[in-house]
């Protein structure tokens, strides 16, 4: 009994013996950048710069840093360029390059995500906002380069069946979602035994409940490994940003809780793993350069050349591994019970951890309340995910809830 | 500009959904088992009880173990058998089943391989002896599942474009090259970096040069991970294990010297990895259990459900890497020169090796005069390499020169 055609090709030495000998270049590739004022979209700048010609900019977006991006449409001379903000618009207008439109205002992003020309949109937008621009890009049938963590936390369950419709691909930017990708080339999803996602467990991977009580902003913002935004550090403090990869993960590739864990990886060399049905482990790995993942996603499926190192033997003298300690980081089981519920409760869960780790870094709550509050708003969902604006307005609706939630820990808390 | 359809497709989040709805069993491999009563052969047959049906023995062929053959026999019932040992299967064709072919000589290895039926050859005789039958199994376009290292060693030149011309396909059986080649799945060859060969570093791997220089064949016979014959762990000790590794897998992959590395891994977990033009790394681990790389090339392409677990984390706590000492494991460089002379370097490499490994079981020589020897082999080959028959007799050759080095070596290292 043999099984019908699989869905991907294996490699036999055979045939890419044969492949060695002529080395065809890189396709070229036209990218929209929204968000390029941000991280991503600055690092994804400095891969065009590197690209020698390979990767040319189309469009920019931003929300209001006019003057950055005054810049770089001088440097990139984009076609489209789109800024959220009215009055920084204006200013920006003054400064444009011949050629260039601009679009502006609130719609702005999903306009040039609609508008512009380009092989492959890179979202680097931080927040729900930059959901309405990925189902824009997907409708297209374009390459979505996605680290806008809320597109699929919040509506994972619209947008891939998109992409698919539109023969769009989603191609994710993320370092943990990129390894799994990766792992799973010329793979077959049905034989996936498992998908091992890695956390560093961030600075309190040893404090004991009493420390985490105690914990301050200041200590909860110094990640070991990766430099980002406050928000993502105080979530890989939580293990909140790692329950919003499950969420992310199991939309990607249709994965039920079953199928995923967590291992914590001090060193965040090993970036994730796939256990396969035969035994087999295959992870990838790199130093921790957000550069790396974002280059993937512009080529894939190629592999272009690029100028970094990936195994240095200073970085990877020893790797650690070991269990997540699910008491002390409440965060992960509330990323497999939104798996588990669906409909808005990724919405919930991301709108909530927002407005609580803005009240931690104001010292309004306790680290640990961060997950309180985060579970309290899961339980109280309305649970009416059928579309875009549904999914936006249990967004709303969990900040204003999560916002009772924090008000009604406060008297509890003191000065603090 | 475009390149060209790329040799293999990749895999999309889109289209892996879709699989994963389906889970289609994988097809079922009729198997010549070569060095059937053998470590690899006897692990092989272990799988076969596992798959529940999905494996079946077509043939099995042993050198001289015939009442273990004969018990295979009885448990498989195979159509072939074959003996190297005239009277060996003088009295096993007694002993076996009613229908089952007895094929007997020093040809019957190659005459199995050429006369019964199977899908996957899965080859695990030691010695250039088994370099024959992987020429027949080639020819007839089957699968060949190699384990005997010396079919690549010796004439990696002349089979890979034999396999090429009769569609046929060798899949890896060794740990390291199983690991490279399930890497490789779903990428283009031309976009490797580098592959990076693990090395436990052997029981050796702190001994300074004047321990090496005292040290017993029992000392040396002492391998942290893997349970394997004398010869291949005295080359696990010597790092000669390795220089073979490296000339199979230049043939293997195509690779020149400056695109192979080797770096010690001393919990033998990480069983190689491939390092892309794009910095990404990509590695394949497991428990250090053969089983898992035999299942592999068995089922390949397909990845059939078995029931070992690939990432323990009792195991994963603590992976090492550093860099080989090449001064006091001069094997290294004796594999990487091998690769670049071709010819019948790797004949001359591994027989002399054969030939000084006995040497020092003996107490005639000391451990780096392994080594030494096997340098001064190398230095003296013929370079005639244009047939199996010539290769053969290089090997021929090699063994005797080696013995002539070994005599010169006495006198100077006087009763051991």
């Amino acid at each position: 009994m043999r099984h019908p055609s699989p869905p991907t090709l294996d490699l036999s030495p055979r045939t890419s013996n044969a492949a060695t000998r002529n080395q065809p270049p890189p396709p070229m590739q036209s990218l929209l950048v929204l968000g390029s004022t941000g991280s991503i979209g600055t690092q994804t700048l400095e891969l065009v710069e590197e690209s020698a010609g390979g990767l040319t900019v189309s469009g920019l977006a931003a929300g209001n840093s006019w003057e950055k991006l005054a810049e770089q449409c001088a440097r990139y001379r984009p076609r489209w360029v789109a800024v959220g903000d009215e009055s920084a618009a204006e200013r920006l207008a003054a400064r444009l390059p011949a050629g260039t439109r601009l679009l502006r205002g609130p719609g702005a992003l999903e306009e040039i995500a609609r508008e512009c020309d380009y092989d492959v949109a890179v979202h680097g937008v931080v927040g729900a906002a930059g959901l309405p621009a990925s189902v824009r890009v997907l409708e297209r049938g374009k390459t979505l380069a996605l680290a806008n963590k809320e597109s699929l936390v919040l509506a994972g369950a619209l947008l891939m069946p998109l992409a698919e419709a539109h023969g769009a691909r989603i191609v994710p930017v993320d370092s943990e979602h990129s390894a799994i990708f990766q792992c799973l080339r010329g793979e077959r999803l049905d034989r996936v035994r498992r998908v091992i996602l890695t956390a560093s467990g961030g600075p309190f991977l040893r404090a004991t409940p009493a420390e985490l009580e105690r914990a301050t902003p200041e200590a909860a913002l110094k990640h070991p490994n990766w430099s980002m935004g406050p928000r993502i550090t105080i979530g890989s403090a939580t293990l909140m940003n790692k329950a919003l990869e499950l969420i992310e993960l199991q939309h990607l590739f249709g994965l039920g809780r079953e199928r995923i864990e967590v291992v914590i990886h001090p060193q965040s060399l090993v970036h994730s793993l796939v256990e396969f049905v035969d035994g087999s482990v295959i992870a990838q790995m790199g130093p921790p350069d957000m550069r790396l993942p974002i280059h993937y996603a512009l080529h894939h499926p190629d592999r272009a050349p690029g100028p970094r190192t990936g195994f240095d033997l200073a970085l990877f003298k020893r790797l650690d591994f070991e269990a997540p300690d699910h008491e002390r980081f409440p965060a992960l089981e509330l990323g497999y019970r939104c798996i588990e519920l669906g409909a808005d409760s990724g919405a919930a869960l991301n709108a909530a951890d927002e407005v609580a780790v803005q009240a931690f870094l104001k010292r309004e709550i306790a680290f640990p309340d961060i997950a309180r509050v985060n579970a309290a708003v899961l339980a109280r969902r309305s649970g009416r995910a059928g579309s875009v604006a549904e999914l936006l307005a249990a967004d709303a609706a969990a900040r204003r809830a999560a916002q009772l939630e924090i008000a009604a820990l406060q008297p509890a808390r003191g000065a603090r």
